[in-house]
């Protein structure tokens, strides 16, 4: 072993820089033996109100510093570990500690979905590494897969349930039949969901995970903004117990996918086969189904957040980091998007899709519903029409099409909602034809 | 990109080989873009008969060699791809790659599970590389979380699926409620299971995959012989129906774990909770569940066989080393036992267990099978008495007990053979707790 130690600089106090702060602490033997070298935490950057967190206090204070360029300016830090979130000062920090030569790791979704290709192209200018394993599924593999393991594969799909909160609320809403408001409150109270859940709820926090995943995996430059995203907030029990009778469950779903030499990129809640594997994922597990020209299928499945997952993931990266400064190396594999590859506008996707709505109950209804599906050259696979509501004279129709356009489906709605006859298009909810049976 | 280029050696031209060299030419542009630099096929080194193969036809004559010598002579090979399977000559060929100074990629269980620790230590002193990615789980990533991405963990329980045949066998005899022998004669017309299927339905190739992944995972010398190793033949489709009634499905799980300061290594059928992960995986998927003191629990699914799975994982390891070669540098991770953990006997491990037998139908014999148990200090959970027969006045008694020594079972099973009463011990299954629920 030499004599040489490799040093850390964390930013950031909060549960996750608290959690690898103890990890490297524990477990420096074991670290050192896996680097060659001990590693050692030399500098964390907070700010002044993090001094008064009780976590704090179980670290030397002379660790502690709440001035940036101080920290900068540490000789002693081969690794800065950013643990700070959020897009600002995140983003700058990371610049700073690529362009002075450091590697970094980060935990930081948001600032890798959006800069990315820019970052990860610093830190082959400046030789050093930029590692990000824990910023998608918790210490779920997720990144290295894409890098090392199938990179052999042209990916042809990732369908990933990647946000712990909406697939916690959606597995209550489906076993207890209520209503979204209802279990998110509960969701709230257990600290499943967050004060202000909308980061999670309307969809943003898995598309800046989608636009990580589908930046690797089709290597081209994938950004939030260009991801379709709707949340799950207008689901209701209705829509759980049609899914459930039509054998289906639903599930937030990214989805970045090849068709026709373009690639779709979406997140919105779908209709999946419940026989398929991901209809099975249910709490707050994450689960990411790869699809590979030579692999085939691959998920992995785990707790997708967390202190203690998260820790493990930055660790690997640490480990991996320190690994390479002993051995006097740079990046092992070349990232570079080389895809000219064309993002698809949703409008032009085209899947199968169920609409609910509340129309008059009375003959020739339907069959104005199903004229218009045919103007629009939207092929009906089955209608129900499940309940009327004697007081109201209103019936609840639930179709369900064949695969149609995007554009087609939406201008159907258009008009079915200027039909006198229907009262309000209830849920319009796409279904994923996953591949789900088990061979 | 440097004018150089990577030379591969290829062993074999079985169907992991055939498709190896396929993928090699048809995504020669991706690799040579992935690594740096071109990876040619230099030589394939063959037996007179692989000659006579159609796959042969589809490769240039010149590459073929059948002299070991002249293809370990061939100054133009980086790195040797063994795909010939086997113990012999498999783990001389790697022998002598790795002496001869080049990485060796390989899909050989056998050769890892009996010989991994001599070679990777050969591998080190000669400072090229060994990776073993294909010889377990197909192109599942199995190797590489542990050694890179769960590398910051204690790994404490490893409970895997990991034979596909024997998977297959099993979902068919658990749905259709069909005896083993039925099922694995279909299995055999079909091509799930081989002519002579003792290799899979003994245990032994989950048996060689479980010494990989412990011997990785507990950094521990773990060889087949030493792992406990029970098949599945004597299953019948009655074991299964009270599984199903008992809330279990039945499976064959390779389990490497921690308890009390030892590591379990085994290898047989158990009951495990229906609502676990591991009892949804059905057909010829495989899965591993891993445990760490960081991570929780994460799980990796996929198709554990056949060429195309396979050669994704040893297209992954090709790139690997072709990339270590083009930077210069030996092995990312330091590999060696440094553990002083002790592999327990089987007749210390503890677990509940589920007995069925058949016994004289008459008043008494239940309180003499119970006493039988007592005495061994094994109590009873539950016991069925489902059904009896009128002719032979025999009655089928189901017990499932709580938590018990190995050699406590052991002895009492050999007491109740010794009953009068006792007709027919007719299997004895252990019952794993795993952790079954999802939050």
């Amino acid at each position: 072993m030499s004599e040489r130690s490799i040093g850390i600089g964390l930013m950031g106090l909060g549960v996750i820089a608290g959690q690898v702060a103890r990890v490297l602490a524990d477990k420096a033997d074991d670290l050192a033996a896996r680097v060659g070298c001990p590693v050692v935490l030399r500098r964390i950057k907070v700010l002044p109100e993090d001094l008064e967190r009780p976590r704090a206090k179980e670290l030397p204070a002379a660790l502690f510093t709440t001035d940036a360029d101080e920290f900068f300016s540490e000789p002693g830090i081969d690794i800065v570990v950013e643990a700070i979130g959020g897009e600002r000062p995140a983003y700058e920090y990371l610049h700073r500690a690529l362009t002075s030569g450091k590697h970094a790791v980060t935990s930081n979704k948001e600032v890798i979905a959006k800069h990315g290709t820019e970052l990860l192209a610093l830190a082959q200018k400046h030789g050093v590494g930029l590692l990000y394993e824990a910023s998608v599924g918790g210490g779920i593999p997720l990144i290295a897969p894409f890098k090392h393991d199938l990179a052999g594969n042209e990916i042809t799909g990732i369908f990933a349930i990647i946000n712990g909160t909406t697939n916690y609320i959606l597995s209550r809403m489906a076993r207890e039949g209520l209503d979204f408001a209802a279990v998110l409150r509960e969701a709230q109270k257990l600290g499943y969901a967050e004060t202000n859940p909308e980061n999670d709820v309307a969809g943003y926090d898995a598309r800046y995970k989608l636009a990580i995943l589908a930046s690797l995996a089709f290597r081209m430059k994938v950004v939030p903004e260009d991801i379709y995203c709707e949340g799950i907030t207008r689901l209701t029990g209705r829509d759980f117990r049609y899914a459930s009778e039509l054998g289906f469950a639903i599930k937030l779903l990214a989805i970045a996918k090849r068709a026709g030499g373009a690639i779709e990129a979406r997140v919105h809640p779908v209709f999946l086969p419940e026989e398929s594997f991901l209809a099975k994922v249910d709490g707050v597990y994450n689960c990411v189904q790869v699809e590979g020209d030579l692999v085939g299928r691959v998920l992995f499945i785990g707790e997708g957040a967390g202190p203690s997952a998260t820790s493990s993931a930055v660790v690997a990266d640490i480990i991996a980091a320190a690994r390479k400064i002993v051995l006097g190396i740079g990046s092992l594999s070349i990232w570079r998007p080389v895809s000219s590859k064309r993002l698809k506008p949703m409008d032009e996707i085209q899947t199968q899709y169920y609409v609910r709505l509340a129309a008059a109950d009375r003959p020739g209804v339907l069959a104005q519903i199903a004229t218009v599906f045919g103007n629009n050259k939207i092929s009906i696979a089955s209608a129900l029409q499940p309940e009327s509501d004697d007081v109201t004279r209103m019936a609840e129709i639930v179709i369900m099409t064949h695969p149609a356009r995007e554009k087609a489906m939406q201008q159907a709605l258009k008009e079915l909602a200027g039909l006198k006859v229907v009262n309000e298009i209830s849920n319009c909810i796409r279904v994923e034809d996953i591949e789900g049976g088990q061979p």
